[in-house]
């Protein structure tokens, strides 16, 4: 008893000595990576790269459609600045994306029974085809969402405008679950719309707020024969409201709508690459990215513009700091995320291909807002780790983090690299859709700040991943 | 021993029953909050009735410098709101104010040796005194902060302008103590630069962002005899940034300023009052408020508009969901916080004069973006029960909950209650500075979201102490 007391004793020491030791290991760790952390934020906040990379992409290039002289512009700048940043690597990875073009300016109205026309704004939806060259004109009914489609019948759909009018759900905080929730009206309805009969489709705007400007985005026909195709606009909340208020006094108001936007096929286009190569696992590659290519509409900022100069950024600091990453970080110029996807699939495809090790990848799609912290994609065992590193970005309020997340260029590789974490940057939400795919989509509304905190954010992230690697 | 076990498995289960039943009426009444205030963030992200006051204030009205007609049509209007409201009391509360005018435009411009002008946006400070009637002209002398100022002798300042070009710091998170750091310099640069026999002064704009508005603000003589005061203006971060470099390259740079504000001394205005009386406690008072004068610049949409009809939708968001708060909730659009706080100071002298009982007030009053948390001035007991609210607020993204806060003009009561709570909303900081005292402090950089997540916090908090009470 007293032999296994003192056997006790000397383990108890032993352990202990062993905890202060780790205890002391892991305080030392941490209080390094608050203060690279700490680095990190007062560099990015003094700095003007990103915003003026993100003035230049805005103001002298502009909305920058896959296949439009705009994308080439961007892809050819981005490229020249990374290659001015003195890295590792620079490439132009090539990609074939569609190019749809808009064409001359949408024009559309309602018409009363006693004759009276309301011009209303409309944007053809991404991918819709024209209207005949004279318009289209006919009786307008309304539906709220996909469901609403279903309860009509193909004989009340026929030879209708079916105006899908179900407005996003104010009363979720998380307004990329209102969007969700709203949005299939916009990239399936003019599909579903098509199969009753309908001659045309006009979608309310995904906007949480009531003002006068038609927000595009993608419209899917799926397995749709190309002849049974129709045409496909965002009507402004405004207008849907108006409109709405309108059909309800006059159910046989007619709507008219002409445009002239055409799908062109594909055509090339790149993904712009550059990377520090890892000085103690080169082939560990952490990638971190945004998409080049935006809606023609406004300018990109939010959408993905501030998430391009994010990234840069990231890879900016660094240098900028003089940080030596462990391992490979590169940071990835997505095209065509809007309409299309190719540059994430081609950028996974080529991964594969060439046996490369992905451990990690972070992206910024959602605004350039006041970060709130981070949503994962990562095993348990993952996340345990990352859950503990929320406490470093707390003193900058950014300590949110989220299981559930990514970005949708970066999800192509998730299938093939089952072990690898994948995050996104979760800004502030609330006035992003407001911007989101429509004309205000500008450089005004972006916040330097707000911009420079989300880059130091993903910087540090990225440096707590290169320094203590991924765990399977 | 047995005995001893036996009366500890009774005292066992008893604790236990205790403990499973105070559980079980904490976990019902947490419910019930859950509920409660998810009633009141869904009421007020539906409901659009602060978004429509603050456009009438901002848009219609404009401007509400203590005084001026403005800030009279303000007391009027937001008096008629509450009158319409069905509240148990309406009141205007008389208090005499500080009248001080801008007068025609202000005009400056730097002057190089080789004669070259170049004009420059300034402002006149609030509260300062206007230059001679044909201006003044003087070498322009750069310090930074009031510590720049000292380091200087009496003779190197006379006959001078002195320019206060002390940036806010960046780094800092919370940019309101970048504010603080930076803002002595305003308030109290002038009359130490009169002291020292300058001329004039000019500050530059306490604005985290680079632009061409300049922010007024008040400055303070203080006990510097009247006929030493100097007109002291804002100039705009962009002019300051300028003006530093040419000042580098030519230290004879003179500087020529004409501005004709003007103090006229008191006039009559209002604190405008509202309330429910509570159901329970009705001497128990809770205020709510926002102050209802403004800078002239703009149309005070962020400062502080929005805090006004936050305060106001409290209310309202109680009467539409029908609660009947146990104690008296108080609505206060507190008059002159800008230049004098008499607004604050006067509610305080009234409430002591009749004897009432303030347990509790919130102030909003640091802009209309996404709320986050608030600040509290409490003590240990009282912080520990409203620091377990928090989580109530999680799921909004608001539970930043943290010690000190409050506002200025509910300042004035604390002497007088040390029991009572003090609160402030901290909404997110990083664009406040961009419109602070200028003139794009406009209602189209509010979003209706934001407010209404500030309204909502707002009305829960209120709420909570309202069910809760406040301990001592």
């Amino acid at each position: 008893m007293n032999r296994v007391l003192h056997l006790s004793v000397q383990s108890v020491i032993a352990w202990s000595v062993l905890l202060l030791v780790s205890t002391s290991v892991v305080a030392q760790s941490n209080e390094r990576d608050q203060e690279m952390i700490q680095r990190i934020f007062d560099q990015s906040l003094t700095d003007d790269k990103a915003y003026e990379w993100l003035r230049y992409l805005t103001q002298n290039i502009g909305g920058r459609l896959s296949g439009s002289v705009q994308a080439e512009q961007a892809v050819s700048y981005t490229y020249d600045q990374l290659r001015s940043m003195g890295l590792d690597r620079v490439e132009k990875q090539p990609v074939m994306v569609p190019k749809w073009v808009r064409g001359p300016k949408e024009y559309a109205y309602f018409e009363t029974e006693t004759g009276k026309t309301t011009s209303v704004p409309v944007c053809a939806l991404g991918g819709s085809v024209a209207t005949p060259g004279l318009g289209v004109k006919a009786t307008v009914i309304e539906v709220k969402g996909l469901a609403g489609l279903e309860a009509l019948s193909a004989e009340q759909v026929r030879g209708k405008i079916v105006f899908f009018n179900e407005p996003m759900d104010p009363k979720l905080i998380a307004t990329f679950s209102a969007y969700g929730k709203a949005g299939s009206q916009r990239t399936s309805g003019p599909a579903a719309a098509a199969r009753k009969g309908a001659v045309a489709v006009i979608v309310r705007s995904l906007n949480l707020a009531l003002d006068d400007f038609p927000h595009t985005g993608v419209t899917q026909y799926g397995d749709l024969p190309k002849k049974q195709w129709i045409p496909a606009a965002a009507i402004s909340t405004n207008a849907a409201e108006l409109l709405s208020s309108v059909i309800q006094l006059n159910p046989n108001t007619q709507f008219y709508l002409k445009q002239s936007s055409e799908n062109k096929g594909d055509v090339l286009s790149h993904n712009v690459i550059g990377e520090i190569k890892g000085s103690e696992f080169p082939d560990e590659i952490i990638t971190v990215g945004g998409h080049l290519d935006s809606w023609d509409l406004g300018a990109g900022a939010h959408d993905d513009g501030a998430g391009c100069v994010q990234s840069l950024g990231v890879l900016a600091l660094f240098k900028d700091l003089g940080y030596r990453p462990k391992r490979t970080i590169r940071v990835v110029m997505f095209m065509n995320e809007e309409n299309g996807l190719r540059g994430g699939l081609e950028y996974a495809a080529q991964a594969v291909k060439k046996g490369e090790k992905h451990v990690m990848a972070l992206e910024s799609d959602a605004g350039g807002f006041t970060p709130r912290g981070f949503g994962f994609t990562a095993s348990d065992r993952q996340w345990a780790q990352i859950d503990a590193w929320s406490t470093l970005f707390t003193p900058y309020m950014i300590d949110s983090f989220k299981r559930g997340g990514g970005g949708a260029d970066i999800g192509p590789l998730a299938p093939h690299y089952p072990n690898m974490v994948l995050a996104g940057l979760s800004p502030d939400s609330q006035r992003y859709f407001v911007h989101h795919h429509a004309a205000n989509d500008t450089f005004e509304h972006i916040n330097k700040r707000e911009l420079d905190l989300g880059t130091a954010a993903m910087a540090s992230l990225i440096y707590l991943f290169d320094q203590h690697g991924v765990q399977p």
